[in-house]
């Protein structure tokens, strides 16, 4: 099972075989550690479960069967790809490996030390060809969302095709209507790779796609946050269910996603929570967060707090606005409508970005949560800079809010455990003293 | 003399006087030492030595004066701004404080520690009020030239009047088009601040004024640069000249450059060099040199090396090329003539951006240079990533080349001078060497 029944397969898309069932073995091993011992998990993690130790095995072996097929294999690094486009062509449609330290030292032979640890182990897997997503991809979709990515995919052209989606500064119409000329030409660049003309129906068959599974994780959202008394699952298995999203066969993935939520309804019904009463309810905002990134999740769910949402793009930005496609009848409607719900994301990259603030806040009322941890990857300036908005936001409503800025690497682990354990002491005590001051 | 006399106008305009007092006789303390003691310098430095007495005095009168006149005063951080508009209009457009580390720590209480200094020192002089061109801004026109920048000025806008310039990513039709309505909505608001219509030959004599300036330095630049065996100034000298053309009364400084560019001919001509024979010349690339940001420049000139170009925003890229308005007849073809300008500039933000590699080349083979230092300020992303491009390009046609990444504090001035020391040393070795095998 695993990567070794796969090592011919691996070979022939230039994967450093060796090296690569090392890091394999690491992560799973990381995986066991993390994810297996957690108290009362859902049945339907076991798939899950699977998935992970076939993560570049299996599901591999079925992206590269697709490709024999002349179906598009894209990897990307960012939400806004429509990746409906690529469904629809009965392609894969994948984000890439960006979260281990094991590459960085490798990138930044040719990238500087201080970017986002992301763009550097993502630039790194490539180097090592310790990636079989990358390896599979026909092209790797970049974008230009932020200005490190942007300039090292011009290196990373260097050694695996790459295209690059124009995402605009700012929102004005003119903005958007260039953003739909984008998607147009997408289409056109997948047209290219399948050798085979895609269909309006084709595409409205991807759509209907992504959304049943973007519907999936809306509704795991709302049985993992919204039932203030009953957490039905932990944050670090809904975390790792959304990365699985990113690499998943579309219509497999929705399929799981739906029966494991019928199993957290039944939770809910039955009042099963994985977390004593009065765990503290944290949110986590900011940037990205790729496996095997589990740090702040697991600093956080061993210390006594709950995750019950990510506002991230492997989260809630990620799922939680469908395409409407009813009375589409012209490729260009089509377009307009991705392009209307691509743009609904509010990604600190734009400018303004106000309307995020607002949805924080609203998240976290609607969810009775009871703190925030705002979490960025070192380097990143927008979210970082756009830090200091949010929080001041979140401070005139009182929302107890811990910012966090960190890298891949481990040696940080123990500080931000400390930090999170004060944080959730605070929140505990704010808690108590509430309830003693009601009575 | 200086800031003392214009006190009472400083207060008026909300600047801490006695906190800029000091802060001002810190940075003419610090000028003196760098640069009174320069051998042989030539007269023509007298007059920016008395700029540098009068630059946040007399200067700033003048401005305060144009603006009673009802006249645009804009303040900028990037040559992207197309001032002809503002100096057809009889305003002045100048770019802002931001070389200093003395602003750093505060401006460090809404931005976060790691992002670029210059943006750092300019928030920071902001809210200490101690910029007396950011106080006397009508208002502040930012750009999308980089995300540190594009964030900080949603926080900025707190505090002043923020106006932003959407730069695009690419310089694909469509977004030259963009670009090109950009100009013209500064246009219209340059209208609004002044309350006066601005007629299409205003503009074209703003365009032939900084034509004028540009020019200027374009002959300087020359007369500095390309003749190999004279160095008729220092390239501190050259730096703060150019600085100040980001600041001064247009004509006026049009004036005095071209006077100190006869005297330098004349040195030419009578074969007066302010460095000895085989002085190593260095070209400088990278990111701006916001005065009093002279780091680098005192670093290589003080330790036996000459700089003869700065190939940055604060230098060649500024002053490079010259709108072209012959016959110009309407004002959407006059926008598109500063569009195609400003568009051939090539900034790191622009993917791609080969077209930069190929000029330093050129520049450096046309200049007969020994050697170039890559300079970039901490924390920027798109120069420091690009420079992995640059630098491989260089290597490939043996061009000798030092990286330097640093900020505004004085911490490194130390190891920089040690590494600069060891590439000049190992540049006049390679010359040595070279005299030798042709004997």
């Amino acid at each position: 099972m695993g990567v070794e029944q796969h090592k011919e397969l691996l070979g022939s898309i230039g994967v450093d075989v060796d090296r690569h069932a090392k890091m394999m073995a690491m992560g799973l091993d990381a995986y066991k550690a993390q994810f297996l011992g957690q108290p009362n998990r859902p049945k339907g993690m076991a798939y899950f479960d699977w998935f992970m130790s076939e993560i570049q095995g299996q599901r591999i072996a079925e992206i590269n069967q697709l490709r024999a097929e002349k179906k598009p294999a894209v990897g990307t690094f960012c939400i806004f790809v429509p990746e409906e486009i690529v469904v629809g062509a009965g392609g894969a449609c994948y984000g890439l490996c960006g979260g281990s330290n094991a590459t960085v030292a490798d990138a930044e032979t040719e990238l500087p030390r201080n970017i986002c640890p992301l763009i550097k182990s993502a630039h790194g897997f490539k180097l090592q060809r310790t990636c079989a997503y990358t390896q599979s991809s026909d092209f790797i979709y970049g974008e230009t969302t932020c200005e490190a990515k942007k300039k090292t995919w011009e290196i990373l052209a260097k050694h695996h095709p790459v295209h690059v989606m124009n995402i605009p500064h700012m929102k004005r119409e003119k903005d958007l209507k260039m953003w739909q000329e984008e998607i147009a030409e997408f289409k056109e660049h997948i047209e290219q790779v399948s050798e085979k003309k895609l269909s309006l129906a084709e595409m409205i068959e991807g759509v209907k796609k992504v959304n049943a599974k973007r519907s999936a994780l809306q509704r795991l959202d709302a049985l993992r946050g919204m039932n203030p008394d009953i957490m039905p699952i932990s944050g670090k298995d809904s975390l790792f269910i959304t990365q699985v999203g990113f690499m998943d066969d579309i219509e497999r993935y929705t399929q799981k996603v739906n029966e494991l939520c019928d199993e957290l309804e039944e939770r809910v019904r039955e009042g099963v929570s994985v977390f004593p009463a009065n765990t503290p309810r944290i949110m986590i905002l900011g940037t990205p967060l790729a496996p095997p990134n589990w740090k702040i999740h697991t600093a956080v769910e061993s210390t006594g707090g709950a995750i019950i949402n990510e506002e991230s793009c492997i989260g809630h930005r990620y799922y939680k606005d469908n395409v409407d496609v009813e009375g589409v009848t012209s490729e260009d409607e089509l377009y307009a409508r991705l392009m209307q719900r691509y743009s609904k994301i509010d990604c600190a990259c734009f400018t303004p970005n106000t309307g995020r603030t607002e949805k924080i806040v609203q998240m976290y009322k609607e969810r009775k949560a009871d703190g925030v941890i705002y979490y960025t990857l070192s380097f990143c300036h927008t979210y970082n800079v756009e830090a200091h908005l949010v929080t001041e936001a979140l401070a005139k409503e009182g929302i107890p809010c811990l910012v966090i800025e960190s890298d891949y690497s481990p040696e940080d682990a123990g500080q931000i455990k400390t930090r999170v354990e004060a944080f959730l002491e605070s929140i505990s005590f704010k808690q108590k003293a509430q309830a003693f001051a009601s009575k």
